[in-house]
């Protein structure tokens, strides 16, 4: 299996954590979004959207990551599940992990940032205010959530789904200083991931294109 | 199970065609979102989102329709599928499914479109042109998809997920003028969707709060 993906994209970072939490082996493959190698012909050829991250398994080129990990999630049954088995908590846990993947990505996704960089000529001061609402908007009902169902470590008794998807997203959040101190479910989640050593091989910091790491 | 929404929200009309596609009973409460009903406290007090739609079903307040819609075809698994059984298939259908979700969704959708005129102080034909641009970005691509699949009237045998998710943002974009003169798959789809009463039934145009009805 290979991962196409980029360190910092949030995308690449939920895939990583996917596949660890699975235990699944893959290569990882660098694709440089600064220097628009997702536009080019070799790679839009096999994934027309342009997106990272694009997963070559079993044969096929397959993009979108929520696709993704819901197809790794049935295709390798065996392997510690991202959902859990009962309807009920399935339901539990995409509401919150689609919350973030269908409202948050997009607006706060590189190609909207700089449309409003390029297009509007908005300053890094107004688009680092444009980020934090939107993912205000979004992070508070999560955190309200996350209080009703009284959560601890997980959102469940292990990691699954929905840290796979908050993870990425809080690290982008606090990229731009995003002010966490009214939502300690979500801090705490965060702080039990980070601690194992899934999501620790699954850091951005971790990747062989992170600038720091060469 | 009744289904809060708005006759012109694309996840509302996403939710009443997955209802009729497996033909179960619901009844529909409209949420007036220029009035922001979605923003009242009797309403977030059950979905923290503030989004439509809201689905109650089985004793619960549901948010985030593709959670609602993927927890529909697992509570009821007799009724028609949304998903195919095939693991391959599925993830064929949530490729596409998750593209328009994920990427479109949100730029399109009103609170961005309100940011961009209140904050941005942006004028409706730049509106207009920023809805046409990410409306090409996604749309391309799940036209090239279904070409590579060589798709007739449906992604399938007969309409399920994708079709749920692509027929909404189709209606939206025709309504913003987009030119579908180079998706025939796309074309074909919506027009073979359309013939069908499930989709007449679930359209904008039949809903009660549809200011045409009253």
């Amino acid at each position: 299996m290979r991962l196409h993906g980029y360190y910092r994209s949030s995308t690449s970072y939920r895939l990583r954590i996917a596949l660890e939490l699975k235990g699944l082996d893959y290569e990882y493959v660098p694709v440089n979004l600064l220097a628009s190698e997702q536009k080019g012909e070799a790679y839009t050829g096999r994934n027309p959207f342009g997106t990272v991250p694009l997963l070559e398994a079993e044969g096929r080129d397959r993009a979108q990551s929520m696709a993704q990990i819901e197809w790794l999630d049935e295709a390798y049954p065996d392997a510690p599940r991202l959902l859990p088995k009962d309807v009920e908590q399935r339901f539990t846990a995409r509401e919150l992990a689609y919350a973030i993947a269908t409202e948050l990505h997009a607006p706060l996704n590189l190609p909207v940032l700089k449309y409003l960089s390029n297009e509007y000529g908005k300053s890094q001061e107004e688009i680092d205010s444009w980020y934090r609402h939107w993912l205000g908007r979004t992070l508070d009902p999560v955190e309200q959530r996350l209080a009703q169902l009284d959560t601890g470590d997980f959102l469940f008794d292990a990691p699954g789904l929905f840290e796979t998807v908050l993870l990425p997203q809080v690290y982008n959040a606090r990229r731009f200083a995003f002010d966490f101190a009214d939502k300690p479910h979500i801090e705490r989640i965060e702080a039990a991931c980070l601690a194992l050593p899934e999501f620790q091989r699954a850091h951005p910091d971790a990747q062989p294109d992170n600038p720091e790491n060469t």
